[in-house]
């Protein structure tokens, strides 16, 4: 048990930051002090996300993404628990760690390893377990570019289109005269702030506007997420990288618009059901009854896997081609500029490492992420809740997933 | 299309008040006036429950009732929907009805019809579709009250203590005093008035601690089901049978006190998973927590079935018994006194009909119901989103099914 330090705050590490140990929602009912609610916003501190991301909807509405009948997908297993959980790496400050001990200090809920499809290493933490989804953050983001560009590869959308041919209500909004490619690629210019750590900052209104944060009493903004957009206005030039999560929000408003679907229908019809996922995912609502799309899914870890898996072979799972193969190299090809300052580029709203084991990701705040690196036969499904929003414990993971790869690759 | 009258006033009929032809929450986003939504109010006016009723989820949070792993149990089938749909009765004022014909002038959501285990009658309207949980209103009280007596079988409660043994939270109120036994029959004196017509009754405020109905701006009252509890005072007498739902909320909260168990867990492990439940169902959740166990559950209709079928088979699921012989015996023997002025009598949260069927039954308000007949082999699963709360289409579903069972036993 200790603790860790973050912008010179300290926070007690992922052993002493168990919910469980600490007692939060235990009780019938909890205690005061141990409960978690969405009213009084405390389900979005630490440690309490700890907990709080493996409950979403226990704090807020949610759609369903229905599994469908089938019996789940298995997975073949080798254990390699031993062998992965003693492997050092040196983390960007050079200091040498344990993969365990690396998964305590950076947050992990849980994590499955999957090599050559199979897994061979599973663990759980804190308040995850195999059958709970958990709140995938931006990683949502992969699963919605992801459907988008397979409607691009079946003619139903066209990426040269302007957003306003497709909904003619954001005319007058930043994405009038942006393509649906500059919204899938992140290169949008919007009048918009987006900081997780800065309460002032614009993404936090659009969340109270959505309902995913509470309102302050008198709140009179925007009650919903397609009211919110149409008060985003442009700044500077579209064309350009810049992370913007409305953008996936737009992206999947389009998709819903053009194929008379919701965007939970899509994530079962394409994904969920052929995949053979073991459990239901969900997605978080607003007032409205539109879904979130830019964050805000909760899937399990191994149904999570099982996307990335999918990724890795191509677009194809069980023998089946579920997203076409052209869709996966496109990704991996990488957007432009090929090379940002992280040496990452961003595509269809993926990740892509350029790195030595071709990797791509889907990243999300608080240490969510699927890293599907084919050059190591290799995916890693990791969720997280770490203390600080962004960029948690990239120091740590990102050499440690590249060392794990050039293990199981070797 | 039609429409019917109650109370003096008009309403459109099963077919005309379809959810989908009117247009409810359909759309990215739906138009303004189709939008049915919990800051509103307007999920529960009416025809709107007829889409929130199978979408509860969406508009509150709920707590997961886990399926589980294993395949889903099988029904056999052997379809007499066209016997059935023409089957003709006499409702209650005299009147000839097709059976068909009655579910859309009581309007049903869906009916699952079991003759000696097998489906020989399933039908969807609306916006329920077989793999969407319903919600059961007070039908989830006879999974809380079957829950309980299993653990009064077990040992682990007592029937004949006080209920501030096991909480002694509410001593002062006017459970103090008031024996498991008493609550669980509803046989208590409580200064509380349950009126689904009159929003001033109590059944509203505790509805709004609750946070299944919005509060209005500047509300100081209770903000969980507990502390409301804790406000109420006893009136009158234990020992005669007064139907508030608020005891249902005691005994579970009694149950998870004494098991230390979640009211989802025990669902989960003794009903949902051992009746190899075909999709998870979920319950509507408080802000500290705490489930509803007094309504707010809702569940698949075949799971619905298959809770009723295991009744019926004196607590037996395919060569398995799931609920003990005992209890399931204790409940059809009736409460007392013997006899309401219905004709029923309570017992264990189950309402006893004491008719030529032996039928036992789940009620719930808008029309819910699940009837369990064993003299007819017979067990109908029916949910339904009627515009008036109470007894709602009592007069033509009481002599609709009693005439099914006649024809099923004969």
């Amino acid at each position: 048990m200790g603790t860790l330090e973050f912008n010179g705050q300290h926070y007690p590490d992922g052993r002493a930051s168990d919910p469980g140990e600490l007692g939060w929602m235990r009780g019938a009912p909890p205690p005061e002090d141990k409960r978690i609610a969405f009213e009084s916003g405390n389900y979005r501190d630490f440690p309490q996300i700890r907990w709080s991301f493996s409950h979403m909807r226990e704090l807020m509405p949610t759609l369903n993404v229905w599994r469908g009948r089938g019996a789940p997908s298995q997975f073949e297993r080798s254990d390699m628990s031993a062998e992965i959980d003693a492997l050092t790496f040196a983390d960007m400050g050079g200091r040498i760690r344990r993969f365990e001990d690396a998964l305590f200090d950076t947050y992990a809920d849980g994590v499955v390893v999957l090599h050559r499809g199979r897994i061979v290493y599973e663990r759980y933490f804190g308040a995850l377990q195999p059958h709970l989804p958990h709140e995938c953050q931006s990683c949502t983001k992969s699963y919605t570019g992801t459907l988008a560009a397979v409607l691009l590869h079946e003619g139903v959308l066209d990426e040269s289109r302007l957003i306003s041919h497709y909904l003619p209500e954001l005319r007058g909004t930043a994405w009038e005269d942006a393509t649906l490619r500059q919204v899938m690629d992140m290169q949008t210019g919007l009048a918009f702030r987006e900081d997780y750590v800065d309460e002032s900052s614009d993404i936090w209104a659009y969340r109270r506007a959505f309902g995913r944060l509470p309102r302050p009493s008198g709140y009179d903004g925007p009650r919903n997420s397609c009211d919110y957009l149409r008060t985003v206005r442009k700044q500077g030039m579209h064309g350009e990288f810049a992370y913007q999560s409305l953008n996936t929000q737009v992206l999947a408003w389009v998709m819903m618009r053009a194929t008379g679907r919701s965007f939970v229908q899509l994530l079962q019809e394409r994904l969920w059901a052929p995949l053979g996922c073991e459990e239901d995912g969900y997605v978080e609502v607003d007032p409205a009854g539109m879904p979130t799309a830019e964050g805000g899914l909760s899937a399990t870890l191994r149904d999570f896997a099982r996307f990335g898996e999918m990724m890795r072979c191509q677009g194809e799972w069980h023998g089946k081609q579920i997203v076409p193969e052209s869709v996966v190299r496109d990704v991996q090809q990488g957007g432009r500029p090929a090379k940002l300052e992280s040496g990452y580029s961003y595509r269809s709203q993926w990740w892509v490492s350029h790195n030595e084991l071709s990797s791509f990701e889907a990243r999300g705040i608080h240490g969510q992420r699927l890293y599907v690196a084919p050059k190591a036969e290799m995916v890693v499904a990791l969720f997280a809740s770490h203390p600080i929003a962004d960029g948690a414990g990239d120091s740590i993971t990102m050499p440690q997933l590249l060392a794990l790869g050039r293990v199981l690759s070797a």
